[in-house]
């Protein structure tokens, strides 16, 4: 490392920097344009609950499987399965199950928290043309799967590095993607006829939008705030929880 | 949708198909030069053991942790630290652990299997320049978080999502990132003074490569091959586990 501090975080710079730094590409490095590819991906992503009914190509929708598909997997298992669903009847049992879950989940916060957790668009699974559930499959190539001896939930943590990989591949065509984790997992695989051994991990809504979020939605709603990610990072050992993390969330400590 | 199949797979266009739809692009879409971007990162990604001495350049790293944090969460409960490992003393606390770790997993499989398993380097943990433990805080702004009612695991997931941006950035700078998973994290935790409400959800090492490897090492080696990602898409409702997948794995009936 070049000095004692291993890390330099310019967040301000983000995205525009990464032009500056043309002439001095090091091996195996992309480009400044391909790099801002990603990286806007990658800070333009937004959590979406707002759609428009315009179908998707289905060509766009193979890309961002694709893409999914080809996150990396401990031991290569691959545990993912894509459910991917445009059946209104199917979607009603849906936001019925997310409706019931959610007006239990609005329980647990109390006064102003409550009305303005009341008043969030927390999903889009009518709205959208498309839903995904993504799934898990908790068998796969088991008992003994490479790399999954220690930690057996290596598969589940898997599968979510394809829900990221899908995210990002919507972005960058265009298309709009919400999770939706209020949702009891039981009456989901109910309905969807998922059997015991096959773990839903993400339901997500898919579909074109008027705009993009310019922040996370939660933000400018005045639920929470972006961490400073210095903070977050440590150095070779745990250096304690920092005390201030409720200034970024001011209604934490009211969240009971 | 245009039609009953609303999924096109075009897996052999992949990333140069992407060029060719320069002139039609929908709105929020990206150029077909950006997405160029994205796609290569996702599709040359590897999951990496070999590294070389050289230093990473500490803006570098900025930027791939920025990108982790980055990630979509739950709530925007943002539950990661990121633990960045240089002491040679601490590496190798973490390469005893999976040394002993590893020994065990062998066991689990017999004959030119566990041959195959012995011969396979599945950790760069020395040899690395950097090492980092992406954790998943169990508490932060707990109890009661948006959208983690029914799902308490929505916390490890972000996390995961957050892994995955990690991973991708660093493809495109240039540097080369292996996830060991074959560690007793309960051993972890005690080397990284890690407190009980904090799970270890990744340990990766980190540096640069002399060449990023350009098929994942498992199939290179004849572990495991990519499963058709056709044969993972359902419509509307689970469709049943295909009995073909062994061919992809061929060794799998033999695992245990």
């Amino acid at each position: 490392m070049v000095s004692g501090i291993p890390v330099t975080i310019k967040t301000s710079a983000k995205i525009n920097s990464i032009e500056q730094s043309e002439d001095n590409i090091s091996e195996h490095e992309f480009s400044p344009g391909k790099k801002q590819g990603l990286y806007e991906a990658i800070y333009k992503r937004r959590d979406m609950r707002h759609f428009i009914t315009k179908p998707i190509d289905p060509e766009k929708l193979g890309r961002i499987l694709d893409a999914a598909h080809h996150a990396g997997s401990v031991g290569y298992m691959q545990p993912w399965n894509f459910l991917v669903i445009t059946d209104p009847a199917v979607k009603n049992k849906i936001a019925l199950n997310f409706k019931n879950a959610n007006e239990e989940a609005a329980q647990k916060f109390s006064g102003d928290r409550q009305k303005l957790y009341n008043s969030l668009k927390l999903e889009g699974i009518q709205d959208a043309p498309v839903n995904i559930c993504v799934t898990c499959d908790r068998t796969r190539f088991g008992p003994n799967v490479l790399g999954r001896s220690t930690v057996f939930e290596t598969d589940l943590f898997s599968t979510c590095c394809a829900v990221q990989n899908l995210w990002l591949a919507a972005r960058a065509e265009g298309i709009a993607v919400g999770w939706v984790s209020i949702l009891s997992h039981d009456q989901l695989k109910e309905d969807l006829d998922i059997p015991d051994h096959i773990q839903p991990v993400a339901y997500l809504c898919i579909g074109h939008t008027e705009a993009f979020y310019s922040k996370p939605m939660l933000e400018t709603a005045g639920w929470a705030q972006r961490l400073p990610v210095e903070k977050l990072i440590y150095y070779n050992k745990w250096q304690g929880t920092p005390t201030d993390f409720k200034v970024y969330f001011p209604d934490s400590t009211k969240n009971d």
